[in-house]
């Protein structure tokens, strides 16, 4: 994984554009089955209209002494997201109205965007800005806006049922590593495991948006299918460092997705951050707005607002790790097993079965035989039909995974069935 | 308000008779069409009976010396309530066996009656019982108890609708401040200021009524509308002194009055007391009896039994004070625009809507630029059209009133409507 | 009661044999309606089958000296239940594989059966064990294990309803003192006693059965008007020391049984030990498994598995007492009594009823007069036909049967009627 962040970490994406392009081809390298969609300029979608199209190639300062002190070559943060073509001489404090840096934080580019309302701009650190000596500078932005596409991508990967669970990552940011190379990194790896997936019980939707007005866009493309499959998703970001888990619930909060996203890291990693729906600040506030009300959570690691490298050059490559990644997928496979195997089951027989007499049981009864096959009497106690095996197993205290080879054991000896 | 205080104070009020007329009187120059209602004696209500009429001229006892050392004219506590009348001479010994008076506070002048029992009897601080010389004393009561009526005002201030905010109070206590001059003396000027409300949508129903035979005989003649109509409702007592908060729940515990008068004392006064419905003892009982059932809480400042002072000659005028009447208006006032302004809304739109375009989001985005319309958002997000305004305040965690333009300029923007 | 249990600790119970009929025969001396039942071998129950009936006259190991090392006659506990007859003179490395001792406390003798699987073996404590010398020993155990049946005893005590109040307890273990002569012994009393309940308004149903497939035995039998009519059970086990009370609930864990006996002891020992569903490890097991489903918790003194005694021959005549006999009878009493009493009342009036007139009220009112009749109030605050006595009680949180009296008071009144 962390090679494919790598590859994707330097280019220069915004919600649209050739860098979105560009990253959809690299991931379809990996997941073949990839549709990329384009929506023009101009499209409809709910309250918003998909915008022109951004690309960039080149962006300067030069100083008065003739020196490139800001150079989009070198960082594609440098310059503010769908800044307008610019190449002029203008004085020291005439630049000064287009530059940002963050004072409290000296060596870090800041990573502005300015999508819906015209202007240019540069991002700088703070150090650089205070050698600015006095004079004239060239300002170049070699940028166009103009009528082109959105552009996303959407696998879809069949399984028993039509009932899905949904994966969504974003493909809008330029060069950050935890947000937001980690998302789709982490995501197309999962979508390579699912494809996987013995007997499959769920179909799986899994798509590479630009956040907000791609999610915008998709749910307007999408809404009725969403609204009558999805019985569980995430909005995958923030996956790639080392530091903490995160969990962020849906707007129900109680949702399958919630309580498979607790009880799993309840189990793996119980220390996690757990946040409200206030703290929200990605797709879920379109998934889960009023009316589209889609049961949509998200497990990170370090969220998105929470360490100081956010939104800065700081939160670079280095920030996320192998390890960082593998944690995160490991995580959502849990996730993901956990849906699959979330089934009820129903004991075949009244009172508890003679487990002696099939060898599940010890046949010297002593102070304490029972508590060897206690997790096994514990899920018999429970398996009415009603109860599924999220529920009995928070229940009896396990995680869900204890339970799979019981399960398994119980239904080979016709004691329970599915129901 | 204090000087309304100062006006009903000295009035010798009893749960019939002049001093409920004369305190009426005075109230109704204030609010002009408060309707003044007598119920003759004898009428039956529910279990009870509206009792004979008390009133008193005069009352003294004369010591050996024929020093008048108690004197009704110079405190009203002194006649135990509805004492019958009495002209005699009598041994100290026997005066005793009618002397009322509290070891454990030697300065007071306690509070007592016997609505239902015919006695007479004096109170009298223990200080000057102590006095008291060996002789025969005259003890003279110039009181009547005969027919006449139960005398309660009533207030009606239409709304929008015929569902009805319900405030009662008590005018049937002798000269004590907080318990009760105070709760006369607000609902009074709440009375004013509900009629000056633009746009009210609610009714509201006022009363004026003696304590447990005036609310009883009151729901006799009004069940059938009480039930039907009144959605929230305040027994208003004990409001003047400024010492502390209090909130009594309807037996209910959980009603509109109940969360509404939670919700502003939790961010008007946090520190607030918080009783039980086992810590009643005033009108609550009979509006809150089983098969009357209405939803009728209290805010209170020191609470009735909870003062030293309580019941006796110390609850005097210098008790309740110009704030203390004031911070009982204010959280009053305030629990009544919340119940008027808790409405349903529901975003008109799928997704978040785009409020950049309408001037309300920042168009630069940056590290922290949701932060400047958190609650907007936050509100939005939860405009469901199921949550009302109280739920949403409650979810976000911000009082109601913080809403209110928000909600504004949402609906000005056709971004949501009241359901 | 601890008369009875010297009685009846020293005969050898298993699940099956003449230990259970005479132990059933001296509890019929005290409760003569009782009625024994024998289920012959090979009855197939659900998933099991009544086993052989297993009998036993005397057993012994011989050491090379000939010395009576381990005595049937001395101690029941040294055989293992259901051992199969042996007679034969083998090495002590062959003997050492049949022995069992618990290294941890090496002066107990464990209790251990072998109900399913055919063999045989001795216990011993581990000091004794430690002794014996080298050479070949005689090992003799006169047991049969034949056709025969399953043996229980079943009292119905009738009363006004059907529905019915269930009691359950078993007689299947041989010389241990809480686990398990106390079951039996204070099911007996309690029998006694219920017989003598005035206006007794449940069916009574009591078992004296052995364990598990006792229980199963019996569900298997009488599913029907069990699930039709218990509306309350309770399995009572270990019911004899005086260390400490427990409680471990249904499988619903708020059933009547839960919460009245969670009244109880809340009120009578508020330091009760509370344990969960998890750790059960008695006939609950049965009644409440999936599709069982019956309200059957259980009130202990010091609970099975949770004392080191348990299962050995620590745990004999002298770890139990009268006094603790007595205590878990009289909780039990307490609980049945709350059940029979736990009805529905209504106010017959609306407000507060004229208690003065009545006689049940101050007729002067002061400062605390209404404190005096404080309970009396509270009830009649709550008695609105829907909470029960049960839920009134932990409302105003007294003991139900501190509102007995009151509540008699109140109907014969006419205050009051049961609904």
């Amino acid at each position: 994984m962390y090679k494919l962040a790598k590859l994707l970490f330097p280019i220069c994406r915004s919600i649209t554009g050739n860098g979105v392009r560009q990253t959809l081809n690299i991931i379809k390298r990996y997941v073949p089955d990839m549709n990329i969609i384009e929506v023009p300029t101009g499209t409809k979608v709910f309250d918003w209209e998909v915008p022109d199209e951004w690309n960039i190639n080149d962006a300067y300062i030069l100083n008065p002494n003739g020196e490139k002190i800001v150079d989009f070559k070198k960082s594609n943060l440098h310059v503010v997201g769908y800044s307008i073509p610019v190449n002029d001489i203008i004085s020291k404090d005439e630049l000064d109205k287009h530059l940002y840096s963050l004072p409290n934080q000296p060596n870090a580019i800041p990573y502005l965007t300015s999508y819906y309302s015209k202007r240019w701009g540069f991002c700088i650190s703070e150090l650089e800005r205070r050698k600015m000596i006095e004079g004239d500078y060239k300002v170049y932005i070699d940028s166009s806006l103009k009528k082109g596409h959105l552009t996303y991508g959407e696998i879809i990967i069949p399984g028993e049922t039509n009932k899905e669970i949904f994966l969504s990552t974003y493909i809008c940011h330029p060069s950050m590593g935890n947000n937001e190379t980690s998302g789709p990194v982490v995501v197309t790896f999962l979508a390579k495991w699912i494809k996987e997936i013995i007997n499959r019980k769920y179909t799986y939707r899994i798509v590479f948006i630009p956040e907000t007005i791609g999610s915008i866009t998709y749910i307007a493309h999408n809404i009725m299918e969403m609204k009558t499959n999805i019985i569980a998703g995430f909005n995958v970001t923030c996956v790639g460092d080392n530091r903490s888990y995160s969990y962020l619930p849906s707007r129900q909060e109680n949702s399958l997705a919630d309580k498979i996203a607790l009880h799993v890291l309840h189990h793996t990693h119980p220390n996690f951050n757990k946040y409200s729906y206030l703290d929200r600040g990605s797709d879920e506030r379109q998934y889960c707005s009023p009316g589209v009300d889609l049961p949509v959570a998200s497990i990170m690691r370090t969220k998105y607002g929470e360490y100081d490298e956010y939104h800065t050059s700081l939160d670079d490559i280095n920030l996320i790790s192998p390890e960082g990644l593998q944690g995160s997928y490991e995580v959502y496979q849990k996730v993901i097993e956990c849906i699959e195997n979330n089934k009820r089951y129903i004991s075949n027989m009244i009172c508890e079965p003679q487990l002696g007499k099939r060898g599940l049981y010890p046949t010297l009864s002593s102070k304490n035989s029972v508590n060897k096959v206690r997790k096994l009497i514990d899920f018999l106690a429970y398996c009415d039909g009603d109860l599924d095996l999220l529920e009995i197993s928070e229940i009896i205290g396990v995680p869900m995974w204890d339970l799979y080879e019981i399960k398994n054991l119980l239904e080979e000896n016709q004691i329970i069935s599915q129901v």
